[in-house]
């Protein structure tokens, strides 16, 4: 069973755009604290992972908008390991308005694990043990 | 021969994360630029098709991060039409460091088209025919 | 005693910037999670306001930084009423690192009631007595 | 006669919020962006003061909002040097639609200067000269 975890997020009023709905491209903040709470569960956070000198950066992101998400709605962002390889991991997410069966939007995110230089390495044995 | 255009932003810093470079999600940001600058040249703007109670929200994207922008750096973000039906558009995108040949990222935006209160409507044959 | 409420967040990865601190405009975000939760523990959504044909738009801020935000800090936004009047409204900020007595920052924001046109409007009285 | 420049925006759609203007921390990065340019014109990139260990965090701002920005605006950026002593550095600005004599919006920001570890520095010479 993949490693999975849900997390809760409010869509801001700065969130909406004039269409009366949340922007697309704040999907991918939302994504970003799915992860860091992924992890964080997982006894591991994003942050200590800089402070070994490990850096995760999107190298490729993919979402579908099936119905808007507007101000003030409670958003469970629901993250769950898509992949993982040497130097490679990537998650899934699906966002539901709370309670709702249907996602609003589904998504993924691809990264390449870098130094804090940006040169390749390879993922660290213990995150790959947390993932696997 | 397909419809495109060229837009150029330099990279702001609040776009910029604590890697130091721009934030993967301020993209969707540019590849907006870069459409509403599209369709300006062909001698409609975004303004005025809202105007006309028609809005082209997001249904799907995708983008793929090859390189890194940074802070200041002048950015063209070149787009084009990428298809074309009774009721949806889509757009391609590359993001190029000025003067480079190599893209920094290239990107896709689905759209559907509905009216003001959400309901499926067709693109205006104007809009259509400036496009094709 | 002042209306007051404290509202928890924390900080993305997408609010940072180079200088690896949180960026100082997404204070103004984390301001108004903190509004829009004084309203509803008063019992009063800004999103049934919305629906009663009100707006509240910002007509002046202030913020000073005292200290930096990190990323995957847990911040508290304590909101308090500031003043009240016909038709202005108006609130203070103080932005702490959970578990911390010294403010990061501390802010305010001053409001002018409009309807949907952004004609100067009162206050509706439900909305003064709660506040009151 | 204090330095100064001005600075063209286009208000983007992911700009906006479902007040249907221009969001009110917005302002903050156009303001970056103003203050960017005007040292540019000076001859001297913050690019480049970073590169020599020099940091500008900001420790206050202050902004009034006289009139909304709408999506698509042609803005100016008025910006001009406000105050300058040994570590300290400000700027005040003013937001214009293009062409237009009374201003959307003022405010202004506060820096201290520090340096990469966040400790208090002075203001490089070269910088003071160019700005005094």
């Amino acid at each position: 069973m993949s490693v999975r975890s849900t997390s809760r997020v409010r869509v801001r009023y700065a969130e909406t755009d004039q269409m009366g709905v949340a922007w697309h491209g704040e999907y991918f903040a939302w994504f970003e604290v799915g992860r860091t709470d992924l992890l964080r569960e997982q006894g591991l956070t994003y942050k200590e992972l800089e402070g070994r000198d490990l850096r995760l950066p999107v190298i490729a992101v993919e979402a579908r908008y099936l119905r808007p998400a507007h101000y003030d709605d409670m958003l469970e962002i629901r993250t769950q390991l898509r992949g993982l390889s040497g130097a490679r991991v990537s998650f899934d997410y699906a966002v539901h308005r709370e309670g709702e069966a249907e996602p609003l939007a589904t998504g993924m995110t691809a990264h390449a694990a870098v130094d804090g230089r940006g040169r390749p390495r390879r993922l660290p044995t213990e995150l790959r043990s947390l993932l696997a």
